[in-house]
């Protein structure tokens, strides 16, 4: 089928799946991004009827280029997903249980698909398009509904033994802290993270007696963006969580560098698309808290892809390399 | 001068330069420790009187063998050793700022001499002759003075971008914690060494009002062993400086996990030697404190070389591949 084709019009579709929504694109073989839409995961409504949405809104989407162009592969970025095995092991934010999400995949469309942790893919699209374009050593820190990493040595994304290596947001930072969704108390991502930012702005309201727009929202509703748009019109609950995000963050990367010692630390994701709000206080301290051996010898840098790309964008790229690779095993 | 001798007569020295003391140790083709002896480091000496009397040491050990051997290079581990430069950077428990170790090391010897970070040949030494052979992605845990970390992964050393991966030991654990020697607070090592449990027994003895030996003792003097001793007696004190001494490396074990996935971490070191005293608490609170993903994937243990045969044994490996690869490279 795909020989029948020139290799113009060979396309691979990115799939990003987060907690709250689920990114589709579109890559051609130039790496042009020609589409990208996404609608809300849903997770609470279990995986079955998420296959089914994804597959609908894979079909429509490559709907517009069936006629044109070829479907090469399937790349899907998620969170905990394991590429070693294909499966999505537990998924903190999406309660999934144990997904054998390539074998479920592949009942609804006969191309490869492969599987890549969302981080990972993130750092991977870093890699090839974005901020870390030439780096070997780095790290890339996706701050959405969780706190996603992807770990790049020597070149290479770190798997670690079992393809686990990079689960940074669920470091333990405080000891008996936030209650975590992965059961324990803490995690760096119950504190810096979208979700986390909200945690401590209802902490906030509660600790000090800043007048606030913020004490007219519930908790279920408030969103990290409303939280962004409050601090930037001076609402002090808002601008004081941000700087106590930024410090927390500031300190977890100052402690990330004592581990990989990287040339770069990349941030993104909605949280710190905001401006500089994030950015400001996160650079203060982790000047603050970096060991000396290291001043002056790592950036930390907003990621230059639009949001939600880079992943999308690094889950096409791992597709293309491992159909490439599956060829080369073949021949 | 090499080729005048056999294979079987060519030997390495390695030196492990630590905290307190300083190990020699000389290692045949076949990597049997020939010998090994230690003297104080006395860092407070200065550089230029501890580099005379490593000098003199060297040439004492050798001078056993200088009749029927030959010396084919030494190697040299150091806490903040950069291999990259040859130059111990500032070296927190050593007080000596920037060494040019191999600079100052050539003008006594004539031989090829090699610098690597203490803890990076202690991993080595693990992983050619102790708990880690066959691994490929481990770390090491060395617990003197202060804390070091040696990385493997994907069975090679991780040096980071300016060779300064693995400060673990300078991870912030505790905001506004112990003051540390590298001019911050809350480091790991403040709580995680012989000095660090060591805090923790005079934090205890204010705290508590068991009765202990160890009331008797001043703070310059105790030593880590002793309050094994004193731990194995069933002083109270003692045993709760142990027990809060493993929670925090627990919970600081299954942090470790969360960035590498490895397959093991070892500890090493005069702690961790006292019998189950560290071990045990340390087990307990790393089970409680891991993320479900890992739970029983990565092993926690004992170095199975003597204290100190690690490092020395490493810097002799690491000093054999780098001589190898210098003769590679002029061929």
């Amino acid at each position: 089928m795909i020989d029948k084709k020139t290799d113009s019009e060979k396309v691979v579709i990115g799939v990003d799946i987060g907690g709250t929504n689920t990114a589709i694109g579109i890559v051609n073989y130039k790496n042009e991004l020609l589409l990208e839409n996404s609608f809300l995961t849903k997770a609470d409504e279990g995986i079955d009827a998420f296959i089914r949405r994804l597959t609908k809104k894979i079909k429509e989407a490559f709907g517009r280029y069936e006629a044109t162009h070829v479907l090469e592969g399937i790349g899907v970025a998620a969170p905990s997903a394991n590429y070693l095995n294909g499966i999505i092991e537990s998924p903190a934010n999406l309660k999934w249980g144990d997904v054998n999400f390539i074998e479920m995949m592949k009942k609804n469309f006969d191309v490869p698909i492969a599987l890549i942790n969302d981080a990972n893919a993130a750092a991977l699209g870093e890699q090839k398009f974005g901020s870390a374009k030439g780096m070997n050593n780095f790290i890339v820190l996706t701050l959405g509904t969780g706190l996603g990493t992807g770990i790049v040595v020597n070149g290479h994304l770190l798997y670690g033994e079992n393809g686990f290596a990079g689960e940074i947001g669920h470091t333990i930072i405080e000891k008996d802290g936030r209650q975590c969704n992965c059961g324990r108390r803490g995690c760096l991502e119950t504190y810096v993270s979208a979700t986390g930012i909200k945690r401590t702005v209802f902490n906030f309201l509660s600790k000090y007696n800043d007048q606030s727009e913020l004490r007219r929202l519930n908790f279920e509703n408030v969103t990290g963006k409303q939280i962004s748009e409050f601090a930037l019109q001076n609402d002090q609950i808002a601008l004081k969580a941000f700087n106590y995000t930024g410090e927390i963050l500031g300190r977890a990367l100052a402690n990330i560098v004592t581990y990989f010692d990287p040339q770069a630390i990349i941030l993104s994701g909605g949280l710190v698309d905001s401006d500089e709000l994030l950015l400001n206080p996160t650079l203060k301290y982790f000047d603050e808290f970096l060991l000396n051996v290291y001043k002056g010898k790592v950036q930390i840098l907003k990621s230059n892809l639009q949001n939600g790309e880079a992943a999308v964008l690094g889950a096409c790229s791992f597709a293309r390399e491992e159909i490439f690779e599956n060829i080369l095993n073949i021949i």
